[in-house]
């Protein structure tokens, strides 16, 4: 039987987590040595069979960790490791994100949705300051099975889109601005007591939570039609 | 061509919604009056085919209402006011409960499912303190299509019940508890730094903001499976 | 000479103001005694020639009022009191609100409004979760010489309605909603972190001091065009 | 027809702004890399005809602009690159500051309000502990369409000159000072807390808000003098 | 040997305060039965001989502790009992208020001033929305000993007598005002970030705190006299 | 007589502490020199028999005091200096964290309490997302004498452990995780609104103040048993 | 087989807590209908041996609840009913509280430690304002096998007696006090961030947290000396 | 005649604030380049006759401004470059700090208070974590005219000491300490809502701030024994 957990000292890591949940654990690579990331890398591969991702990876680390382990992938703007990522299914993710500076957020986003295997299309600079350029994306907004809206400063954006589609919609405040921003708290904030009903929150900057939130939602889908 | 909107002076219904998103406007009950109700309820009905929900209702309002617009059915419990309540789908939402000062909100939130056409299940009293009731429970929250969690105080259940589950989990925060719970602030915050991934988070106390979500993610599934 | 102030021993009234900025003091009516309201109302009548207006009057206290000084109208949906208001003159301000509960706020705004001489045309329940209400109003947003934006919950409203128009946007966020908005002060940050350029904001609930705000640029632009 | 929006892959440049709001966009430097802001400058430059402006600029950014984009001007005190600037025309803002430590903000407010056309005086150090170097300029206040106020620690310089002027009156908190100044957050409260009627407030060390928002008062003066 | 406290089973009456401090123990009525207040005024009676103060008294509960304890005085302007006042000495004090709203705080601070046997003069309504007002007490101001400012909303007005007058400056923030007011924070901490040198702060509505904090300097001044 | 406190000009040592609670006092070293940290460890070896720690030391730091005083041990994974450690005694401190990020804390937390006679077992990365992981550790945790929970994010560990153990049960929040955990603020609240009952709190990050807490008790322990 | 839980529809009653814990669950007062507390208290009386109590009882609960349920116990100044108190134990706990205003806190605690075994001391009004009052107390405190702090306001108590005592302190912040004190925030925040070593703090006003912390030390100790 | 201020472009130097305070302005150093120090301390030199002070100076800065300006004296500690220090006089200040950490913030305090012409005693490390070094002080403490008390972490020294002198007691919150101590938020709020009559505060860190409201109490009493 296979064990539940593999004890690396620092660390235990879940290796049950694909059975139960159809995924690997994801993860987080900041705060963890690149000795460390590599231990966990190589326990996942072996004890598992899907992707294995790790997050938050600076380019220096990420260097370290793909000579050690190999066949691995990284995208330095979703600064994400990838090792054998899934097969795109059928699942339709829109990441749409208000301003350039929310760019790293949306990346992330959509490379970690993109590696376990969802469908996604992204739409860049739809801030609520200037309708004309989101309302002209709303065809493709209205043909996704979810769309993941990544907004700092007022978060306003996350509104808009939730009452102009009826598919889920997951919003990601960012810690883009400043002043009264309060570091994306503002924006978190205003997503919860946002007029659109049904949209749904992560944390700040969680690029990666949103994207696992689809996953969960397509792995519904996917069963539920299998 | 159906008008997008009727202005009733102190509001203009959007009667659109039911053809962009699938279901009527719900109306937010709480600071109108009485009269205010009546008016948008009967507004929905006649523009709309859909269920039509008050949300937030008073006993007393809800005595009112009935009177002056017929076949409507009041869920003290949940506080929610129903006209042409859907079919109930196949879609099912396991609603899961921390302690007994939560099943208000764990009530607005089945009843809400419920009245849209999602088929409820509601698990209560499942507090992490006693996680021997949770994993009593796990094999009802394994078969759901998502799950609901309702927790005040600390609001830990959301990350245990994430890391049992493998389909979405909407978590509502409410504000039982007192001190340092901060009315649900705390719970909110909380339930944002899981430690499970791709759970997602609605405003304090929003059964129906949960409800609203699952709703979303039951028609991707209805139209994938059309 | 005309004194700078007159001393009730409760309140110096400013009865200089009206030289001064153009408009007598305003008296803030909450946490007054009907005796003191109207003792400071008899002075303003007596010391200025323009409009005399006590915000935040219960009703209960505007009759008292109004039989002690004659001549006033109450408008008890802004909770105002006035006496000679002024002759309306050219300059439009639209006072937009999103949602029906937002309605007392924008009710203060437009009848202090139009009590200190301003053209005051209502816009309600445009919120940006049904933005195809907000855009057929566009039109009538353009001429406004001023846009009074009311909004609680997220206060997306400001940014949205900011980006359309060229003209000053004075913001009010106001404290309905519940959970995450904080009793307003979401919506006060979120419109200070609002992507769109130069909208400023005024105080929680504060209907009367978006309206003065108007009235300062009314006055500038009369210096001008005189 | 002239594109509303040209799309650069990092950013959608909305070219429409200058028609729809008397202004091209303006660009936000922080957080955008040199070639981002050359392509965007570039851009605006040849689908517009008025100033071109970008704030936040730091002077190695500036260089490496200039360079690539001839024909600009970089104000080092405001951190602002200009592009064409307006002629200077009738309106007047003065901008006043608190103390020393406010200037680079009250630069910022100056330098954007001077390119886009604004006639601009500025009163330094006018702080209220020392109520006499104030009254000392109340004629050039006085004078002013629009005073600007610039001020971190406990904003009270707003409250004081709203007080002492009939014009608008835009006050910017700035997170100068420490320990209770929470970085401008105490001082952004208190001057909505303000007992001046009218005064409005934009986000913390937003000169730029402060003078856009000045921007769009005389484009109303223009438009009704035109 | 006289006791250092006494045992009430509810409270442990500090009779060895007056020795130590001057003053015999202030009893902080807010909370207490009627029945604990005249136990412990009559305890401190018997064993102390200079004055005896009740704050936040509320009138009924006066009635029944003046019906116990004869020879005291209710004074409900400042909700304050005293027996056995102090005769008035030549430490002169002015209590500065900034609003009609800030009166009841004003005069806690000037009734326990006055019953602890110093001079007091009191100067209202003089926030710094009107400066002129507050101007013409300047000589007032001069001459005092100590003054105490009493101010709700932004607080300004701690500011700007700390830069008119030499002497101690008390600050007591109030919480009157509304919304970004935050009951009295926003004040409180404006105080703080004051940019007038030397001013201190008492907490929030505590006209007795700040009258205290004048009799501790009235002590030092008639111990250095004596 | 033995002296209470020596000065050493910069810190007046308790050298008394040892007698009073069974363990001379404890340096926090952050924000010391080297040489103060040298001149106090010194006078505590000399005036007291039990050992003498410091905590949060930098490497270098470490050096150059080990180099100065002998016979010191540096643990640093816990940043902690150690001269004289306990005999290890009859005590069992388990001490359980989260995940990999909480490593540092636990580890001051069991090197403290290792330093001071408990006896010490770590259980590592048994975070609430992974339920069974922490189960299959309930044996060893039901065994302890205390628990201390290393737990950052939602803190949700301290709530599940708190309902599977007997034994007392401090929690320590930690600052990993980022966002909405508010760099260990939420995970403070969060275990203060716990719903299991009689587990009890320290600040942030101070695996020495558990450690410290767990001493008190078995002192207690100790005393009843000798 | 005994069964772990009892559902009762509204609430799912934890009957193994006993065998795991070592005491029943305690009941949780408010927000729950008489109705209720009668069939929770019931299921506990019948499912276990030890003693039975129901925290933050309102007096007309009470009455009504002991109706149904003979043999209970209402302490009316401690707001709990107890149904088969334990037979004091050799455990000693003080119980020591700032002010009168602590009084009801301070009764939580020492009533629910009593009912479940510990022996209890109180000492009341030993604030840090009047060091004497403490020091007097200071042979009781240095007996105690463990001291409850119970203070509001500043919270200051919680260090002065963990620096004095050997014992473990168990902190309870109190809502007392007004304005800075946050209504127990302050106190809560005061007491994490205090200079005194190994004190543990508990929610605010939770007398009942503080008394089960104590009595798990007990049970530890009880174990460890039988 | 004097002029009132003198305009350097930069900064309008206060030169009539001797005549009015008895002291010239204080410069705050940081922020401010060495030239425009040198600038500021020129023209307070030749404008007034007392002692020229400025605060938050680092060491290079220093350097460069005393070779600019002969005759100053730097305290490093204290981080205060003065000119023409005062004679001290009679009135006697005693510094007490709680511990270590807080020496920079006393050094400051005492620093000021002694260039101004106060006499300064200090008292260091005498945290209520360890009262018998508090009480060893008190006689120095009560011979005091103020007594300023320089405190972080929970900041309980304020009411331990203002419960012991009968003097003024002017408290400084610090920003030591971390975690619930929120950078001397946490020790402010606890100053604010001490049980101890009397006591006021001022800014985080701000030892000047204490020393200049020391200054103005030493000025009445100097005005009162003239």
């Amino acid at each position: 039987m296979a064990p539940e957990a593999v004890d690396l000292g620092f660390a235990r890591v879940d290796v049950d987590r694909e059975a139960r949940q159809g995924l690997p654990e994801v993860v987080y690579g900041s705060g963890k040595t690149p000795e460390q990331v590599v231990g966990i890398v190589r326990t996942l591969l072996r004890h598992n069979d899907g992707p294995v991702l790790v997050t938050r990876v600076e380019p220096e680390v990420a260097e370290f960790v793909l000579a050690a382990v190999p066949d691995g992938v990284y995208d330095g703007g979703a600064r994400l490791l990838v090792w054998r990522p899934a097969e795109p299914g059928g699942f339709g993710v829109v990441v749409a994100s208000a301003g350039t500076a929310d760019l790293p957020v949306a990346r992330e986003a959509a490379a970690v949705a993109g590696a376990v295997g969802l469908g996604v299309t992204t739409v860049t600079d739809v801030g609520v300051a200037g309708l004309h350029r989101l309302l002209a994306e709303q065809e493709r907004l209205s043909t996704a099975d979810t769309v993941i809206v990544v907004a700092g400063m007022e978060g306003a954006l996350a509104s808009a889109i939730g009452g102009l589609v009826a598919c889920p919609v997951v919003a990601v405040p960012t810690s883009t601005g400043y002043g009264a921003g309060l570091e994306g708290i503002t924006a978190l904030l205003a997503m919860h007591a946002s007029c659109a009903a049904g949209i749904t929150v992560v944390n700040i900057d969680s690029g990666f939570g949103a994207a696992m939130a689809a996953f969960r939602l397509a792995r519904v889908v996917g069963r539920r039609t299998a």
